[in-house]
């Protein structure tokens, strides 16, 4: 007798024959305002099945795709170093056997391992970056590691003019002005997604998206809702513009699902996956 | 000594003088996903005293409306061949006396039973279908009566090309399909809405409201929330230009109180009906 | 590469080697209040983690226990008899191959078809009931198959005396007095539970728990709270005691998450069921 | 055609057949800490239907009941004084006729309206006051009518020794001072009601319960929640034995449901209306 | 050893450097629907630091403000004319220094004492309202002091053609009529907002946000919450544009944090007083 | 103008002349399944007001109490290390300053500082430990400061047969073995604390409650709850017992404020935070 085994609604196919590998890294250790995006991963593939496997925006059906769900890493809470180091090697493996990690987080810090992961197989590897949040900061009341530092951190590997941002509009002064100088910064929206995709055609890409880009009426499940974000529909469109970027690894992350009972902001999360997914069919 | 009754706002007229008999179908035994709609007539109600009785969009005022309030039907949980039935029963009543019929539901099975009634009175009777999913199936885990298969069975008795269907954005490929062939599809919003009025003028209409066409960030209390929903201004603006239309039935349906513990989804659909009390005036 | 599957924590022997099968049955269809329970086993299953998996109640371990986590059955909403069916069928096959059912309700009906599996193979099995509510009703509304008829449905095949009530404290006039006539009543509480142990010592019994017999202060997360109830600790040791008996069947039922968010409930839930695992180790 | 009306489960009878009249009094004005009671009555009415009629506590069924429901009074927030007089206008009516009022509140402000009424009819009348707190300030930063006021308003209209107070234990040293000098305190719990009902024997008395004397465990749902309550099966217990006194005049409140969303708050205090009821049988 | 006191983030300027002094005014008692109003200034204050100081949009940073957070008044629950009375004196003595009251609510009554004072020292004040409610009735069931009164009582004060209303989507029919008849009153949204600034430049203003002029999808913890309201972009956009206005006192109440446990109406009205404050600097 | 701080209600004395220091120590980045009671201490202060300052049960007032609130530790999320250091560095100068440090968490790491600090002044000390859990994992997935292993940390400073605790009812079986060998456990209640305050009179004694050791009916808001606590009567019976007692330190740790809506959980902290200043009055 086989379990009936709960993994992302339609991602039931085995690792050998899959293209890409869905897991979980629930870690928000670093949180510096309300955590919780641990529970992410779980609520995400049990209220998966409150969707259909069809897009009608894509004409597309998840049963056609060839996704393994791999469950969950299991992290340690308050050490943030190893938890990365263990995404890392996790990422790493995944793009060895020919997949493309996508990661659900968790809070943002967690990009830093398979962005690594990411960067050793790519050296020349270009960055998407969504957020409300700059997460420039070089350290955080002291530590390097932090979902406040970590797009500091990727930029330290990936280097100048190499990461592009939208829907940013919280940080501090500085993090903004450096940004202007070390990356391409669009603040506030997504209008610019366009030239950002004509860009990128061919080159390798990481895609991380935090949630909070969202507006929080449509996303209050979060751990550092802000408002004036991009609306669902924004999001969605250029979602399914990636299609025809060379997306290596990607994730999606900083869901808080305590905070939002309704459930929207988790089905949120579910459909934004199912859109990824069905562009990378 | 009479009782302080309480009725939705302002709809406090007997039954013989009232044109419109507004009731509660509290029924979701067949929803697939997250239950709880049978507790949105008593909800709607209570909360109604948070409304003015005058619309500024319309320029009128409920207290000048004959509308009476009949409470809830009493439906068998689990008998979803019944509940059908009593509904239509009692909208046949409602019909045969000359009055509009206006059910506040439940699950969006309810429309099936006040449809039938209708259709029986108006065989060449037209439908304006207001959704985030099709309802299109033919059966679900082989069950013919459910949420998701009402406006198929809505379609067996109308017909070809006697429904309108608006913001529909969920659904299985083959629903999809089914629409196109068989019905006025149209996908995600209400741009299109005024093609609408204009072909049906004059002829019989039943119009049915699924709140969860509405955007999940101004109404997550439903139970299947689908984001990139319409705005509810979008949903007035379309609900006033049905004043003109021939309405002979109608309902609103799918709101989920427990799922929204701010109350913003029930005040809405609070609003809503107000709306829709006044172009019946 | 595996899967890190999700079964409730440490029940992860494979079906063979199991002597213990646990299966959730997520059906809520003809709950007559607050329905949800339908969500129960995914809650619990993802919230055992919360749980160690040592008892120092009983000084063992579920690492040390051989229980299979089967997962979910599939079953149709709104179509009470064939809910019942399957459960009925699955848990045959389980009993067949000599193993123990341990089912997750979903509501109380679903207990008929696990006691209907389990009567065919023992006619003379006793049923011990833990429960707020009487659940003797001969029909709700009309209907036969209800979570408010599910113990005068067990009845109907045990016949007199077999049944051995605790806890209950709600119900119509009429059940107290069928219940006085028929089956062993004990009202509010579980005093006389020693009693109802040396009764049954050898015999083959089926245990059923409505976890609506706890008091709603540790156990708000139910359909149709029931002040008055027992204490935790007052089940555990009325569950402890269980051990010396022949239990050929058992379930957990009537958890209803949405109604708790404080988790609290859904851990009791696991906690019960992980001491009852262990009395049958 | 008649309305389907709500009214407290079963409370259905007309005004001139009925010997009690339950009416709610939704105001909170001076709730000092959370503000909310308002909502109570509706919430309770709509609740009750989660009970059954029939209480296996004392044998008896609320349908063999003659209570009118009066549904609920408009009182103006804001205004302590009009308030206070319109429920004190209204109970009056219901003694003029021979009956009982039974007032669900709102805060424990209201009880002075009814107390008013009752002592007008009864000069001798006798308190029982179930409560956490000693409601005997003499003003409320300078407001001599509050909810933290009420019972020291209540003596000066009855005078010395004619006050039982019971599960008091929130209030200033000064108010613990006055209770022990001007009326009969019972700290913490109910351990010594029995004595009071002899002492009460024969005598007309006003029974107002504060839903705070609960354990907040029980009973999170109310403004000013206090730990080391009593339980509910005390309280039961204690209510029943009111069955020999002669009471006049009832009320029960400060139940703010928004403060409990798993609605047990609620459904405590339904019971605990419904076992009141069945004393005055 | 100082106290790590809680303000308002970055607003920790003594009284006599500081140039705005912000303070709350937590009353709520003649709110008509849903009360809890009085917890938004320590909830605000509490969650300010899920904020940054720095404004992306002003280019400009809350820690080079000058801005005294003197904490809350203490204010008597159930007596309106009292509660006025105060916050008019504390406000007085600001503007005698010869700063800039900045007042949080609570309820919407609250403005009445801060426009008393601010219209003493300036008879020829206007006042820019942002509000869905046009809060214009004369007497709520005959109270003259209420939040659906406020506006009249500011109109008594002020005179005709004073006072610019925006937003406004709910009230009675006779209120809509008065406000054409004696103010600006601009409906539904915030389009013509440029000319109320060319308008009143150079003026003094008093400056009164009732935060439900935004959308409930972006604010629903709010006590009265009205569909169709503004977005948070053209808000922030308004308050942004009133930088070049002669502000010389301001409010933004109404926040009713319990309703909205995701926190995201608390976020947004941080998000809103800092850029108000930073227009100020 | 002064500030109107607040401050844990009453405990508003300057450093100087206080005998205790109440501070705050937000920190939860090693919780293992529920984070969040970084938000304890601003909730406690917050909802202190709720409470009056007099105790019924011990006769005294805090406003006789000469307590100093430092306010919170501004500590660093993901670096247990350094947070564990601060609260070291912060509880010795208290304590150099001959005054009594009372830690307000956090979860339990957070005493692993306090304690350091005592034990460096008082080599000798003893600890009494109230919790659901051991605490005495040797190390949670490999990190050695987490709150499961706080206790084994205490343990290598303090030393065997120094440790009393009680309630204990979690743990894996080995930290069982390990607590029967080197320190005081007494599982499950408090029935036998009397006789731990005879065995400790006269000597310094470190006073730790992690709150979970209620049961979670009246303490739900807690990271990981465990049904079969004890009672709030029987805790403060404990509380109160401890006046006697040469306490040179103390915390109350692990309320997780989300996880409890209505509010209890928090006001049964500030009772417990209460009753243990005025013992030491």
């Amino acid at each position: 007798m086989d379990r009936n085994i709960e993994v992302f609604i339609a991602c039931d196919k085995n690792y050998d024959e899959s293209k890409i590998v869905l897991f979980g890294a629930p870690f928000d250790s670093t949180s510096s305002y309300r955590p919780g995006s641990r529970f992410a991963p779980k609520e995400i593939r049990a209220n998966s099945y409150g969707l259909e496997t069809y897009s009608p925006y894509q004409g597309r059906d998840l049963a056609d795709s060839f996704v393994f769900d791999a469950g969950d890493l299991e992290l340690r809470f308050g050490a943030p170093g190893p938890a990365v180091s263990e995404i890392q090697a996790f990422t790493e493996k995944i793009l060895d056997d020919g997949k493309t990690p996508f990661m659900i987080g968790g809070e943002h810090l967690v990009t830093l391992g398979a962005f690594r992961a990411a960067h050793k197989k790519y050296p020349d590897i270009h960055v998407v970056h969504f957020d409300a949040h700059t997460d420039l900061r070089d350290d955080y009341l002291g530590e390097k590691l932090s979902h406040a530092t970590v797009i500091r951190r990727v930029w330290e590997l990936a280097g100048d003019n190499k990461i592009y941002q939208f829907g940013i509009r919280s940080g501090e002064g500085h993090e903004f002005e450096f940004a202007e100088k070390h990356m391409y910064l669009n603040k506030y929206n997504l209008s610019n997604f366009g030239n950002c995709i004509d860009a990128l055609r061919g080159k390798p890409v990481y895609f991380t998206i935090d949630l909070d880009i969202l507006d929080p009426s449509v996303f209050p499940g979060t751990g550092t809702p802000e408002a004036g974000g991009v609306s669902f529909l924004d999001l969605l469109d250029a979602v399914i513009k990636t299609e025809c970027l060379n997306i290596v690894g990607l994730d999606v992350n900083e869901l808080c699902p305590v905070y939002d009972q309704s459930g929207v902001s988790t089905a949120t999360a579910c459909k934004i996956i199912r859109e990824l997914l069905l562009t990378r069919q």
